[in-house]
C-alpha cells in the first residue's frame, strides 16, 4: 500500500468506531499511544486496526524488497523472504502483476514502434523464455512462489510436461514485433536437451514462429546466465545483427557486454539467477 | 496498494456498513453489480467506497509506473503522469521513500563489508550527488513534485542556496565506506561553476571528506550524463582505480562502459535524466 494512503485508512477506520463508541476520545486519540486510549470494549476493534496496521506495514516493507529486485539492488537471493510470502502470492495472483506486465509491454512496443527498421533481416529482438514468454506460475504454487529452494530437478518434471502458459502481454507483444518485421531470437537458460519440449510448449501457448531458438549447449552448461547470454549476444553482434531490443525477467538477461539498444526487465519477485 | 489487500480492505468496508444497515443482502452483494444492489439510504456509503477503489486502482498504476521506472523500463519523461501527482507527493514524504532508501543502502553496506579491500588507495565507491547524497526535495516541493517540467535556470538558483539536507541513509552509508577505506569518488552532472556552492552544501549537510568531486567541465556541457558518466568512470579505470561501488538515483549514473561491480539505484519517482 502506498504509504500516504495509509493515514487515510487508518483514520476512517478509527473514526467509524470511535465516533459509534467513544466520541470522548477522538479528540485526542491520534497523537498518543493507541494502546492506552482505548477501554476495554473496543480491544476487538483495536486488535483489528492493529492488524490491519501491521498488514500495510508488511505490505510496505515487502513492496520495497521487490522494488529493489526489480531495480537490481538486492545481492543474488535463493528464497524469498519468508514474511513476504503471503505478498508474493498476492501479487503473482493478482492486477498488480498483470498491470506491471503489461506496462513493460507497452513500452516495448512504443519504443518498436519509433524505431525504423532497416529491413535487412539483421533487426533483431531477443527474448528470454521462463517468466518472459512463458508462465511457470502453475509450477511455483505448488512450489512456494520462491519460498522453497529452488529444485532443479522438479523444475526439469514441470518442463518436460510443456504446458506453461503464455503471459498475454508478451504474447501480444510478440505478435506486433514480428508484425513489424523484427528478426526474434530466443535465448533461454534451459538446456538443448529440452529443445523439442520447448519448442512445443511455445508452440502450444500460441508462439507460432520465431528465427533462433538457442538453448545452453553442454559447453555453457556451469556458465552464469549473465556470461553465457552476453556471449550469444556477442556472437549476434558478430554476425552483424542489430540488438535493438532485450526482454527479460531477470537482470542476467539484460546486464553485460554487449546490451542491447534498450532492455526490458519483466517483473519476477519468485526467484533471482546470476 | 497491493492487489491481494483490495478485496480484504473492499469487502471489510462494505461488511461493517452491510451487517449495520442491510445484512439481507450480504449473501449477493459480492458477486453481483454492487450499485444494483444498494438501497438509496446507502448511496453515500457506497460512493466512499467506489472513491476507495479508484484511490486504489490509481495506487495501482502509479506503483506500476514507478517500479517501471526504477526497472528502467520507461521511455525518456519530462514529467510524472498527471495522474500520479499526488501519489509522487505521498510517496516522497511518506515512510515508502525513507524505507526504499534505507533498503539500498544496507544492501550496499551488506555488499561492502563483504569485499576484500586490497587497501592501496584504488578500492573506489562513486557517488552521485542529487538525490543521492543530497535531497532537493525542498525544491521539488515547490515545483510540483516533477509535474512541472524541469527548470534549469530556477534549479541552479537553488543549487546555490546550498541548503540540500542529506538524504540520511545514505550519509550512514557513506561515512560507513569511509570508515571501511574506501575512497569515495562524487561524480555529479552539476557544473564546476558551482564546485563551490556544491562544496559548502555537502560539508553543511555531514559529508565531511572525499577524495574527488567531479562535476561537468566546459567540454563536458551537451554530453548526455550517461557518456560523461561513462568517460570518467573509464578515466578512473584508466588510472588504476577499481570501480567497487557505484550509488546513483539515475541509470544514466550506473549504466555504460565501464560499469561499477555493483550499482546500486536509489529511489527517484520526480525525474529522468538521460
Amino acid at each position: 500500500m502506498s504509504s500516504f494512503l495509509v493515514p487515510f485508512l487508518f483514520f476512517s477506520l478509527l473514526v467509524s468506531s470511535v465516533f459509534s463508541d467513544q466520541a470522548a476520545f477522538s479528540s485526542h486519540l491520534l497523537p498518543r499511544p493507541l494502546i492506552l486510549e482505548y477501554p476495554e470494549n473496543s480491544v476487538e476493534t483495536l486488535q483489528t486496526q492493529l492488524r490491519q496496521f501491521d498488514a500495510d506495514e508488511l505490505t510496505l516493507q515487502c513492496t520495497s524488497w521487490r522494488v529493489a529486485g526489480e531495480a537490481n539492488n538486492l545481492n543474488p537471493w535463493k528464497t524469498i523472504p519468508d514474511e513476504c510470502l503471503e505478498y508474493v502470492r498476492g501479487y503473482v495472483n493478482g492486477k498488480g502483476y498483470l498491470v506491471d506486465l503489461q506496462r513493460v509491454a507497452d513500452e516495448a512496443v512504443a519504443y518498436a514502434k519509433g524505431l525504423q527498421l532497416q529491413g535487412d533481416g539483421k533487426d533483431v529482438w531477443v527474448f528470454d523464455i521462463d517468466e518472459t514468454l512463458l508462465s511457470n506460475l502453475p509450477y511455483y504454487k505448488d512450489h512456494g512462489y520462491g519460498a522453497e529452494v529452488f529444485n532443479p530437478v522438479d523444475f526439469d518434471m514441470w518442463v518436460d510436461k510443456a504446458t506453461a502458459p503464455a503471459l498475454e502481454a508478451s504474447l501480444k507483444l510478440y505478435q506486433q514485433l514480428l508484425d513489424m518485421g523484427f528478426k526474434i531470437i530466443l535465448l533461454t537458460g534451459r538446456s538443448e536437451a529440452q529443445r523439442a519440449v520447448t519448442e512445443q510448449n511455445l508452440r502450444s501457448a500460441g508462439f507460432q514462429s520465431w528465427d533462433r531458438l538457442i538453448l545452453r549447449a553442454t559447453e555453457d552448461h556451469g556458465k552464469l546466465a549473465a556470461t553465457y547470454k552476453s556471449e550469444k549476444r556477442d556472437e549476434m553482434l558478430e554476425a552483424g545483427y542489430r540488438i535493438l531490443g532485450n526482454s527479460g525477467d531477470q537482470w542476467s538477461d539484460l546486464l553485460g557486454w554487449p546490451m542491447s539498444t534498450r532492455s526490458f526487465k519483466l517483473p519476477n519477485p519468485m526467484y533471482y539467477i546470476s
